[in-house]
């Protein structure tokens, strides 16, 4: 049994610039908040989410069954985040599709849906937003940012843009930028969306239609690199769906992997937006604090004032190892107080929100050490 | 400067019952031959083709610049497969697109265009087809059978199916079945062809279309998977195409890899066909020659009694040196002769394709020693 969560929005009628020059107003961020914030507000930590993920980070929602949130297993009371002693706020990003202004909802200079008119939004942009929900929220300086992948990615970027506000930063199976067969996989991605003649230039909801079509391509393929081959090997293998016998057939399912991930690319597209897709694949392909300081990630990364922790998982082959170790490395260069947890686990990217107890134990410890400093 | 080639078809009346229960007559394989077949037709190696290659191996067409075979690096006069002392042998393999009867031809029964309905081939199928045309040629024994990847599933399959007419099997950077992960990348590409509207069920042909959509998509993800991430970081890296400043834009092109890959994509989409991919695709997924023998390949591999130099690639993630090392083991096992060379290269799965002294060097030098048996 889980607690019940309970969704807020803040509406936002000031202009907040963009990275790109462009600007929103008028604009909502959906949250949720868990534990309560004590008197002098420093037991906040904020939960940044990855790409399909939302601000529904732990509990359940009053009578909706499975509907706990994406990071249930690591937050709430009694658990490694314990919100118990924290106050634990989960926010969406702008221009996703759960709640926070996005791509679906109206511009308000033409009331008309902003479709693929949404400003292009970074993660720096992200972070701002969420400095400003802080700000109303009465929190000026964090516990903690925590968040894994695309999450880490703003955490990392918190104690950048705001090295004044953050005591500690948990980047979990994150990169200082994404490879290029990480920006190639985004790409197919994206490619299969707008060449789906659904999409209608990104204007589809005037159609009536959703380019359903690319988005499930866009989900198999996402899906193939959260996993790692051991673990697709041992969940599906070469395993028929159906009997012992082959059917001879390009077009039917033969496979168990097959009808595993088609399942997947059908269920994600029927709810998610895929304006949203593109905005938050390129939000990760943007990424890359070092490009400013010539490629140094050390030079990029002495701003940071924060104590970190960071995770990988040996068998994540989107965000390898070797990536957090560049995080690592950057950090010990710049004399900061870095802890580093490298988790052999089989289950590829996917390890960051599964329950594995050494990786549980990991953060547990150190959010215990981060609430022994409240007291 | 390189050889003229020169392509030839043969004509088959003849049924060829296929694995499936169908089976296919009054069809064309394309091939072409290089050297010249000795005396006592002992010196032939035949080379077997992989995803999108044909029998145009080596060699260039008479006025037609740019027109190397696709392993003109490996074989012919002087090289490493040595045209001068062996008679080597391309052939196209059916449901293929570049020549060998396929899914645009016509079905003899209706007179219309296969499309869809063209019978779903095996590899197996394949080295039945093969062996026809080697009788025809008058060669009743292989002194090679050589192919990478795809190819290398039939080189190994010639072992098993007339274990008598092959005398050396050369099996470059393939796998005794593939795994899940190569099978999900295929169904991605196989699911984005399918649900391309102009794919009309593989009926294209009659509506004037071709789903250049699906093709593009599979390509790009073909790409990806050919690639070590190694060499596409060194290659493109998070370069951007047009000078320093960002686009902030989600569907114009911002790195360089993007416009590699939309680039081979619609390169690819112009030639290749769409059920010839689906099908080619299906032979990679169906190959598995163990599980007749419960998924036991050192069993499986009991019948093969040629000599076996097999090579993989380090860097190589889409058929690892693991899978190599497999075929090995089970061939030790039977206590068969073996060679094997991993060669540390860092261009991934093309690496196959590509000059590497000590990857040369080792086919030259096995390549000699084959031709000194004929001596």
């Amino acid at each position: 049994m889980s607690f019940i969560a309970t969704p807020q929005t803040m509406h936002f009628p000031e202009v907040l610039p963009l990275q790109s020059g462009a600007s929103l107003r008028d604009y909502h961020l959906a949250f949720e908040t868990y534990g309560t914030l004590n008197a002098d507000a420093s037991n906040a930590v904020l939960v940044c989410h990855a790409l399909n993920a939302s601000h529904h980070v732990a509990g359940v929602y009053a009578g909706q069954d499975k509907s706990e949130g994406w990071w249930d297993n690591m937050i709430g009371p009694g658990k490694p985040v314990d919100t118990n002693r924290l106050f634990v706020i989960g926010v969406n990003n702008l221009g996703s599709c759960f709640g926070s202004t996005g791509p679906m909802h109206l511009h308000p200079d033409t009331g008309e849906v902003y479709g693929a008119d949404f400003p292009v939004v970074t993660v720096e942009d992200w972070v701002n937003a969420q400095a400003r929900l802080l700000d109303r929220l009465g929190i000026t300086q964090l516990a903690a940012v925590l968040g894994g992948s695309l999450g880490g990615m703003q955490a990392l970027s918190w104690t950048l843009q705001y090295p004044e506000r953050v005591r500690h930063a948990v980047v979990v199976a994150s990169a200082p930028n994404l490879t290029a067969e990480n920006i190639a996989f985004n790409e197919v991605a994206r490619r299969a969306i707008v060449t789906d003649p659904d999409f209608h230039g990104g204007h589809f909801y005037r159609h009536g239609v959703v380019p359903k079509r690319g988005l499930r391509i866009a989900r198999m393929i996402g899906h193939i690199t959260y996993l790692s081959d051991d673990v697709m090997n041992e969940k599906f293998g070469r395993q028929l769906r159906e009997g012992l016998d082959l059917k001879y057939s390009t077009q039917d399912i033969e496979f168990q992997i097959e009808s595993y991930l088609r399942y997947q690319g059908d269920k994600f597209s029927e709810y998610f937006d895929a304006n949203t897709y593109l905005l938050i694949t390129r939000a990760l392909d943007y990424f890359d604090p070092a490009r400013g300081h010539g490629g140094d990630l050390t030079r990029a990364l002495a701003r940071a004032t924060a104590k970190f922790l960071l995770i990988s998982f040996t068998t994540d082959w989107r965000f390898s190892p070797r990536r957090s170790r560049e995080i690592v490395k950057a950090l010990l260069d710049n004399r900061r107080h870095v802890s580093y947890a490298e988790i052999d686990a089989p289950h590829g990217h996917d390890a960051f929100l599964l329950d594995d107890a050494r990786y549980m134990n990991v953060m547990r410890s150190y959010f215990n050490s981060i609430a022994k400093e409240l007291a």
